[in-house]
């Protein structure tokens, strides 16, 4: 018998000719060289080619590494979806260093604790955040030796930053001629992002160079993205880095708008002025579009695909975008797993059926993407998969490429999501028998609000610190514009000195990003289980009831 | 400071969750499940779905392990590009076993010396090809325990044939529903393929799994492929898995048509009737469409896009390939890289250009595909990268995840191969000022003829059999149907008995492929340099100015 590998020994180990580290820095070397006349960003009107932007990544890089950045080294991040976002998705990993992209909505308290836990000795932040900063900086123990600033004419940063280098003179300090090196391992450490802490405090999600490559990879065929689409860029760069979007639009050599603040006058305006083919984000951009003012609403002439996820689109807003022109896919995924792991793939025997028979399919979350190997529903207690009957409930756990290395710092917590060999997201959800995936609830009661995750428990918990407070419950209110928002449910106890709705709210406004303060409070006694458990199912009937 | 790495040895080690070896396998067990009932095959009219092409591959596969086959087996093919290739392009694989496709189109001799090397026990093979395989076997000390034919209603097979198994009883045998597994490692084989021998006897290039899906993968963004093209497949599957094509269709759910024969006017018929958008081929079979009668001819409404490759299209065909409305892009490519890793990539500030500046460029061999990393051009004598003057030679050498595993069982050329850390392609070429290469000329002489390769050494190895010739040299001409024909110069010795041209010529049908045989044989003293080496280069010129 011949055996191949037997007869073959001295093809065991892979050689520098035939084995490449998979790495979406290959992507933007690429398209500098074979496209590097085409425009890669367009911001304010202003214009960046692949080559000009290439060649700012490699003089930023070799100025990180002149600053001491090495291998492994954490660079945060605190900044909106301008062109420096775009270049800090190549440039950190060119020096070694490891982005980690912070949420800028995030209150002081929890930006702090992330730059405890991260540790980064180099922060990049946008001249607009520069009070945020300082109030995070004041509650953090670590504090960066570098920091660099993306400043805007006109905004002055705060008299407590000092020692802070502009972002444009430090890319000055870099040689843009000069080399970099692929990691030395594929599943080397690309990027730190961390959760909304669904579970209470944000967990930091570790993410490869292996994955980052097969997510954009994926993505093309999935999203059946054309060479130089023009991608729009409403989803913030700080969630999942972007969705891999950058990384996707340096392989298809695409051109980047990139937008600080999202605004439905803009996003007509740059999507007809530009004909943007593409652009992804939470349903609340395209309620924002649907429900914007009929004279800044524009009708498009050409097709303009859209990738949203965060929340099912309900069905009014499906069809209102549909007549825009937009072509609207669903699509889910977690931190965890770069951002879109699943994707409700359009069949084309679909085409004929009925607006609400597709209002219906694209509700769903689909089925796993190019680059997902396996998505499962499996039952809840036995652990093996559900029916494909569209009832039976379980968890959908996933297996691929793109599932994150592990928490940072947390063995215990990766080994426990890692577990049976699958990642465990933590939604429930049906099968229907197409094999399609739809979310029917969230095992953490997550509150998804503007696209933005919200734990019902760091809500609560601040809640509970009120004096007088004896039980606190938070859970999601449909909204039209959000998606959903929370609503808290307190229930006093009897000798508790008496407090009213806009108390408990300013209360919350305090301790609390805007986005999580609950816009409701219900007063009352909150049911329980015989055990002790608040019965959330039985607060979200009673929201729906009253509303 | 914080090290990612050295704060996380919880990461070191990828995970059943997030890691999961790349493998073409995936594609078609995800199709088979997203787009299951979408056409996968067309072939005399017939179609298969995904779903049952998929069924098909696993009852095939089980079949194979239940007859002995086992990881690293190789299982030998000899065929033309019926719906049966395709599933072997799955199947083999997912059994464990390593696809071998062997050229239909070599002599008995080759295919045995072939089968000896690769030794395999299961050999499938087409009805039609019974008397050549008949003729091969007869040469071998190798012989196959299992014998599998692919058969044609009215097809008998020859009397020294017994045993055979025929391929849909076989495929009877094994179970739809059985459950297969990813390799072990992606480093795996997953494929043998045998070079046209430019150096003498074939060499058997090893590719993996890991090497197999990213050629696909690259391969969509490169050629711009939508979701659910409509392949034609021109190119034998025979050749590096047909440049990877079933693959690449296996991702984006196409649907490919099948033929076993390459005629004009069947493949105006299919293009027109099933609205082909993609196919592969030589510049011999552009020139056949091109020339063919005009009653055969049709005109498309819609777009065509053409890869081609073994030879730069002449522009003339070019220039009317155009006017039949096909778009065609050139790739480079070697068996050692998995077909294509170099594509002519269309700048779209080229789209204003006269056709004759367009031709010029379309003639170049081009960039790296996006799953190439690194095309180098690089001095003969001191290695170093040419400069990109348009001018100046260098071998063309590869550094690439679609770079071949090593040679079957030869260590030495492997190693030859991969010398300073890339594969040597043999190739000369420049570069020209935008990066873009072209060859100029072959290191070993092949001769590319209707897009085979022809090593010039194994003709003249025929010719010096010859009683009475003293030496032999054989150059390409260029021929308008074939791109390039093999033409024979022989020295006679002062002694020899005279013969002549079509002597020569038979006597070389009788030892050499039909389509290596030497078209013109020239008599004459041949020119050598002063250390006895035959001055190809003056001969070349000869058949230039007398032509």
């Amino acid at each position: 018998m011949a055996n191949i590998d037997q007869l073959n020994q001295h093809m065991t180990s892979p050689t520098a000719a035939n084995f490449v580290p998979l790495s979406p820095l290959s992507f933007i070397k690429r398209t500098a060289q074979v496209f590097g006349d085409q425009t890669a960003t367009i911001y304010n009107g202003r214009q960046q080619s692949w080559r000009q932007i290439y060649q700012r990544c490699c003089a930023f890089s070799d100025a990180l590494r002149r600053n001491g950045v090495e291998k492994g080294d954490v660079v945060s991040v605190l900044a909106f979806n301008t062109p420096e976002m775009i270049e800090l998705q190549f440039s950190v990993a060119m020096a070694g260093g490891v982005l980690n992209t912070i949420n800028t909505r995030l209150d002081p308290e929890t930006i702090a604790g992330i730059l405890n836990h991260a540790e980064p000795e180099t922060l990049v932040f946008d001249a607009e955040l520069g009070d945020v900063l300082v109030d995070a900086l004041s509650r953090c123990t670590h504090q960066p030796a570098h920091l660099l600033v993306i400043s805007s004419p006109g905004l002055d940063l705060p008299d407590q930053l000092t020692d802070v280098i502009d972002y444009e003179d430090f890319v000055e300090t870099g040689d843009p001629a000069s080399a970099w090196s692929l990691p030395a391992s594929e599943w080397d450490a690309f990027g730190l992002n961390y959760t909304s802490g669904t579970g209470g405090r944000p967990k930091g999600v570790v993410i490869s160079h292996r994955g980052a490559y097969l997510m954009a990879m994926g993505t093309v065929p999935a999203w059946n993205v054309p060479m130089h689409p023009i991608y729009l860029y409403t989803v913030p760069l700080f969630h999942c880095n972007g969705w891999g979007h950058a990384w996707m639009n340096a392989l298809v050599a695409g051109t980047i708008i990139c937008l600080k603040k999202i605004e439905a006058a803009t996003i007509f305006d740059v999507i007809s002025k530009y004909r943007v083919t593409h652009f992804g984000g939470a349903p609340v951009v395209l309620s924002l579009l649907v429900n914007a003012p009929s004279e800044h609403k524009k009708q498009f002439d050409h097709p303009v695909h859209v990738m949203t996820a965060g929340a099912p689109p309900p069905p009014a807003i499906l069809e209102q975008t549909e007549q825009l022109g937009l072509e609207v896919m669903q699509v889910y995924g977690l931190t965890e797993t770069y951002g879109h792991i699943m994707h409700c793939a359009w069949n084309p025997s679909w085409d004929a059926l009925g607006f609400s028979e597709r209002a219906e399919i694209k509700a769903r979350q689909g089925v796993q993407f190019t680059h997902t190997e396996e998505v499962e529903v499996v039952d809840l207690e036995r652990g093996d998969p559900v029916p494909w009957d569209g009832r039976s409930e379980g968890e959908i756990v996933i297996r691929s490429n793109t599932v994150m290395k592990g928490y940072h710092k947390d063995p215990i917590a990766t080994e426990e999501a890692f577990k049976g060999g699958f990642f465990r997201s933590g939604d429930v959800a049906v099968r229907h028998p197409d094999g399609y995936i739809e979310i029917k609830d969230r095992l953490k009661d997550v509150i998804i609000s503007g696209g933005e995750n919200i734990s019902s428990v760091e809500v609560e918990n601040i809640l509970y610190r009120i004096p007088g407070v004896a039980c606190a419950a938070v859970v999601a209110k449909a909204d039209d514009k959000w998606g959903e928002v929370p609503v808290g449910f307190v229930e006093l106890s009897h000798d508790a000195k008496p407090i009213n709705e806009a108390e408990v709210i300013q209360f919350c406004r305090q301790h609390l990003a805007g986005f999580k303060t609950p816009k409701q409070i219900i007063f009352g006694e909150i049911p329980k289980t015989s055990t002790g458990k608040v019965q959330k199912f039985v607060l979200r009937r009673e929201l729906k009831l009253s509303s």
